[in-house]
């Protein structure tokens, strides 16, 4: 793509309405523009970001051997009366009377919907296990919306929604979930420590949340040091055996670390902040027995349905890997959810010998299956480093007429600081090895 | 996939509820469900080929250098204030009043909200051409919601928005475009008619609508017999060239046609029944003067953006392939939008043999890239023969003990019927040829 036709409305200026880091970034760096108060648009720098990570996550789902499906975003009121939900959901619930007075209400979660889809297909046991997730816009009336991205009111998140004969089906179908959520965020370059959650009122005895750790996080987290021992590696090919090792080390949220209780010497315990990303979740019959979800077991017996719930926040995700990394000059995008790959910037487009250096590195970049922004703008050279610095794509090339002189380009790696000068040959090599 | 555990809730009779063909095959093939009126839930068969056509539509849009956005569902009501539409717009449009009272919507299209992106972000002539796309889910609270995911209430659009200086740009952008959709269409694998059409109130002389033509059409479509002499390859690799031959050849839809001024002999023209799948829109300042969406010209001189809008119906189109290609058994999907390229079926999975094969044979298909429904289910070959016909995979391929004995298998198109005998690796390399 070139940046001169490229829809990139970058600010100068730190936007005065962001309270957070990755909020003042995705705005200065045109990833987003609000709407109205927790709604934002992604920009198209944004919106590849989003559908990078969207990409993984489904990925990862396929992979556990969850099926994908699309529920709407509105939904029948009178679901949520079954399940009792609709009057307790409180104003958080966006209720909508349509032109025939029915109510219909815009989904802020899909356990109601999944179940009656259940209910309505399946009949036998012998059509379990059954593991079903979308990716789609959910709305939660926040109060507050703020924090950009990180609690807006539309939102978009991943749930998926397990289906068991039994309880020892659906504790198989939460640990499936628990090694892909590993691989998962770990394929995006980040550490997320699973911590042991409460099931709340709903009940059930297995919850984690996915925590990712970053200085400006709003919970904070207590784990055992062992933790920091596995690699990204590791966790990106994370399996059963992997998870029953983590699951066996200490994690607990500040609400559930009890530093009396904690069963980690204080020196091997870590304390960090983190922001949470995703929870897995069984929940037995919590659902299935109010909807009347049921199969008929090996005994020809109709029992209620085993089920559990896995969520991961998509677009919350976009602002979070931000926290988790970034400088005082803008992002800087593990490689695997980068935007582009490359910032290839021609620092004087006037001259035809870097014009036509530029135009030929750029087809071989993208040749090589690269996602290159090529800035051919007519800008100082310091306008386009700050931006290169701000957007955070990986990988800068830097072309100039002192270089092309001499055959060779500037190659910056954005997360280290890091130059060298490598003939253009050299230069597509390095940047195609990440 | 193998058949066993994918989620493919079929239905042996015909539901009531369905008046069309389309609508009752997406039932039957376990494609869709009904969550509640004019609202479907896509089940994994109709998700697939859902994002197949989105996929088609979105490299077609980005060939012409439309660039991808996402805007959100819900839209604030002073927007549409401002251009006047909020209360014009009537029952159709869902309104919504959130926990502080503020007017909100769900968009049922976005003209208003693309141009406040851009009032915003551009304020120069220098920075256009520009084409804003995103495909996203809208509603209209249409009063009778029917025909399935033809006229649904939630439904998924292509909208894309293109911002200029002046006419003579307006006018490219909108040929550049007429290009796209001849592509997407044909990409498809079936033939769209470009009907000139009225502009409407809004003004604006430019508008085509894009029909495919189907027996069971709500439209009804005169054109000129010289449109059918171009081929569907013709029309995929569409260029400026063929729009402008295309443009010159009469065709209207029933509402415009006027028997006694029609320019076409009455044995040189056509007349079929068609489905509206896209439309282009060419409305100048309609939107850019009330919201003051301007930009500086070459003489520093703040005019007000020249814009068009170009809709595809991304949802509607699943149905309206299956209205255009169909037979008595069920549906037969077009090649580039089928949900998996291959039916493999073992008729007797008891068969020690057999299984070898078929499992053998299933993993050839998918390392050849092949995405293959593998029906490992004991049941009666003729359920599975109705299923796979049903559900209208281009190709089927059969085995049985008597092709094993053989070293045969037997491959069936199902668009013609025509079956043969043939290798395995014969028949892996034929159904890899489409």
């Amino acid at each position: 793509m070139r940046r001169s036709s490229f829809f990139l409305p970058t600010l100068r200026e730190n936007p005065t309405e962001a309270q957070i880091v990755s909020h003042t970034l995705m705005l200065r760096a045109g990833m987003i523009r609000q709407s109205s108060a927790g709604i934002y648009s992604w920009l198209p720098m944004g919106h590849r970001v989003l559908k990078k990570i969207e990409q993984i996550v489904r990925e990862e789902q396929d992979r556990a051997g969850a099926q994908e499906l699309l529920m709407p975003t509105i939904q029948p009121g009178e679901l949520w009366r079954e399940s009792g939900r609709y009057d307790d959901y409180g104003k958080e619930m966006l209720r909508i009377v349509d032109r025939h007075d029915r109510e219909l209400l815009y989904g802020p979660t899909n356990e109601e919907m999944i179940t009656e889809i259940f209910r309505g297909s399946v009949r036998s046991y012998k059509d379990l296990p059954l593991n079903l997730y979308h990716i789609q816009w959910k709305f939660r009336d926040e109060i507050r919306p703020r924090f950009g991205v990180m609690r807006g009111r539309e939102f978009l998140m991943k749930d998926a929604y397990s289906f068991d004969l039994d309880k020892d089906g659906a504790r198989k179908s939460y640990l499936d979930m628990f090694v892909a959520y590993l691989r998962t965020f770990a394929r995006m370059g980040v550490r997320a420590v699973p911590v042991r959650a409460d099931s709340g009122a709903i009940g059930g005895d297995m919850s984690h949340e996915f925590h990712i750790l970053a200085d400006t996080g709003e919970s904070e987290v207590y784990y055992d040091a062992a933790f920091d021992g596995y690699s990204l590696e590791q966790m990106a090919n994370a399996d059963l055996a992997l998870v029953e090792e983590l699951e066996g080390l200490y994690a607990a949220a500040d609400e559930k670390h009890d530093p009396d209780n904690c069963p980690v010497e204080s020196d091997q315990l870590q304390h960090r902040k983190g922001i949470e990303v995703g929870q897995i979740f069984y929940f037995g019959t919590y659902y299935s027995d109010p909807l009347a979800a049921t199969v008929a077991n090996q005994d020809g017996e109709s029992v209620p349905v085993e089920m559990g719930s896995y969520g991961i926040g998509v677009s919350r995700l976009v602002g979070g890997l931000i926290e988790v990394s970034h400088d005082d000059k803008g992002i800087i995008w593990p490689d695997p959810v980068a935007p582009f790959n490359v910032a290839l910037i021609n620092i004087r487009p006037a001259d035809d010998k870097c014009a036509a250096a530029a135009d030929d590195l750029y087809i071989q970049l993208q040749n090589a299956g690269l996602d290159v922004l090529y800035d051919d703008r007519e800008e100082r050279p310091g306008v386009k480093f700050a931006e290169a610095d701000l957007i955070g794509l990986p990988w800068q090339i830097i072309i100039g007429p002192r270089g092309v002189e001499n055959g060779v380009v500037e190659v910056k790696r954005r997360a280290t600081g890091e130059t060298e000068e490598l003939t253009p040959d050299a230069a597509l090599n390095k940047v195609s090895a990440t």
